[in-house]
């Protein structure tokens, strides 16, 4: 996961200023959004979207090789369960995405002259939205591990993508992350989130994050022996 | 086309769940966008665009090495004819072409509180409309047959591309595929299709997706014995 | 230019094709913005700014391994000033591109349910415009032969981005391509001109070309001899 | 940060070419949506940011090779910091991008019919906003150096990237360059800033990459050894 030996210090600070400057692009454009957008959410949604999308594939380019860039406790957990983090090293990410997050919501806070954390007051509930965390989960960790493999340096791109996608396609607009949902608990814009509605988000994220990485263990177990792909072979 | 050797029961699930979250962006983005838009049309667009194509690359990365990410019967009939697929694999992408588009039509309706499947009422039908599926899916194997060759990890982003410009430049809004026709058939909301007006649409892409792969197996025949492109000279 | 060896026939075939592909993005989707988007020139333009970027990509992608994917008049003089190109098979370039153009705006049309050729009627004219050509056409030159020495395989992507860029930032939204002017002053919608007002955008155009052309030979005189970068001084 | 070694008269006109059609860019996209979008200065910003971020991607992917395209003050001095550009040289680059900047406003207003230079009347100052400069020339500078030791040929599309993000999460709209805000306080259009405003602006950028350079050399120094990563583990 990490392209170089970085000790854990640095890996723990990289984690936090990753998702740390996340929260700051997804609460601060929310924010620029629905204060220019008119009242059309629509508009607002867009800007937030172009925003968050562009960003993340930035923020897992320069943070990639050093922490891997997971800003994100279902990402964690996936790697875990591929052995790939150990639990103490997980546990320790887990501290900086959340402690990340509640700083970049402060950052976009004061950016925009608002107090600086206060708690989350728009509705996000009913099965409807659960399941869309669900699959917005499911594929934001499909778009990790279906890369990983056959192309990692995509990596980037995809994960900016599929929450592109994510923002129109799922009820719950494609929070998909722990620190994430924690961290707009404590805002009352756009972002935001009731606190009470927290806790069945980060359910149907995590089992959304376990669903992909059984999946995938599955579908490539097949392949796993395959080194050498076929030349020309790579597209549909 | 598959990147690796894949059995066939796993590139089937591949296609499936490819195809099902195709069509749960394509039919959720489109609600979401209708939902927001205030009645603004071309902003619903624009979300339902923007949401289309940056899934589409994700999922041909994800689901490319495993399967060829057709997720698409005009796509697999293009494979069958330059024989790089056999009729029976052909007929069973088929299926799961067609299971998976109609799972993602209910994930999409679950995730937004509608019916699962209800009968598609949008009109889309006449000479302009069909001529926009001819082309939109004569440019979709373009994108493909024309990357192919010389630049095949292009593939997932020449798709995602073709298709965001599908939406606007067609009349029809670049369906470019009869198994996401079949599914738009059973939804009412932004993105559906009156069953009535389907199969002419299906038409109109099926020969679309043979007058392309002519077409590409006449321009590549003159280059086909030239392996190695001049240095440097690969762009206009 | 050209990737591999192709004939002329083919070269030809792949400019018109690639050309009319072009306009009838251009002239559709500029017909869908405005039809779609309430009277709001701006989300008209987005969606047909969104369009005709990800469409050139896709388009040089593919024709760019068979003719160079030029589609441009401005373009194939400057690859003849480089004599990269014959003045024979320039002009044959040249009728490609404006058939193919012609076609093009004829198929958008049809797909739309308008009349196949018809005279253009919206004023594009002064000297703030004309100059927006001569940055246009500048730019687009520089994205690509600043590309092609360097980094080849970016010249899709950067000519798509500058197009992009350009629907935005000239005052004439950048139409930087004579064969495109002539084939914009058949349609009467969104994208079309006036044909008086063509041939001054034309003169302006190709004088970007020309500067853009004379301007790199100078830039790129002294690095010529550099044949290999040092390694990680790539980037700014 | 030169891919070929080029003299400095050539690196200069680079510099300062780029950095007139970076404003000329910013300038004129923003005069193009604000009279387009009918007040909604959303939509107006959506144009503005589409065309500054893929017209930043050219700029970089074109220049980048000739002169490192910095474009802007605050990128030279992180080089300079680095030791990767003298002082003397440093010094040119400033001239040649406060130059450029006032050149590229003059082409945007000649284009668009304005008064060529002008006072800029738009108030942007607070603490939020210098906060939004600190962070957005931080997150910039976190682009270029974080992708640079590893990904170099990254660097054009993260630094479109991060300042498409930055003009919608950062309160100020990420002027992000000395620069660029120097050539602002020229307008009275969308983009303009007072110049009386400018200052702080300067200094809260100046602060953001200072940090950041310290930031990424205490990141890096622990990884600085590892020369070669392990196969597939370069993402998250």
């Amino acid at each position: 996961m990490t392209a170089m030996k970085v000790d854990l210090p640095r890996r723990l600070v990289a984690e936090a200023l990753g998702t740390a400057l996340l929260l700051a692009v997804v609460v601060g454009s929310g924010i620029m959004g629905e204060r220019l957008a008119d009242g059309n959410d629509a508009i607002a949604l867009l800007g937030n979207t172009i925003a968050t999308g562009a960003a993340l594939v930035v923020l897992i380019l320069v943070f990639g090789p050093l922490s891997g860039a997971h800003f994100n406790p279902a990402v964690t957990l996936a790697f875990w369960l591929r052995r790939e983090l150990t639990r103490g090293d997980a546990a320790c990410y887990l501290v900086a995405q959340l402690a990340g997050g509640l700083i970049g919501v402060m950052a976009a806070h004061a950016m925009f002259g608002e107090p600086l954390l206060v708690e989350g007051v728009k509705a996000r509930t009913g099965a409807g939205q659960w399941l869309g965390e669900f699959v917005a989960t499911f594929a934001l960790l499909a778009a990790i591990l279906g890369c990983l493999r056959t192309r990692p340096e995509a990596v980037p791109y995809a994960v900016g993508l599929i929450i592109t996608a994510g923002y129109w396609f799922t009820s719950s607009t494609s929070f998909a992350n722990p620190a994430v949902t924690v961290a707009r608990s404590f805002t009352d814009t756009f972002a935001g989130i009731a606190p009470a509605h927290a806790p069945a988000f980060i359910a149907a994220e995590l089992a959304g994050a376990v669903a992909a990485t059984l999946l995938f263990r599955w579908l490539e177990s097949n392949a796993a022996s395959q080194a050498v792909p076929p030349a020309g072979q790579d597209a549909p």
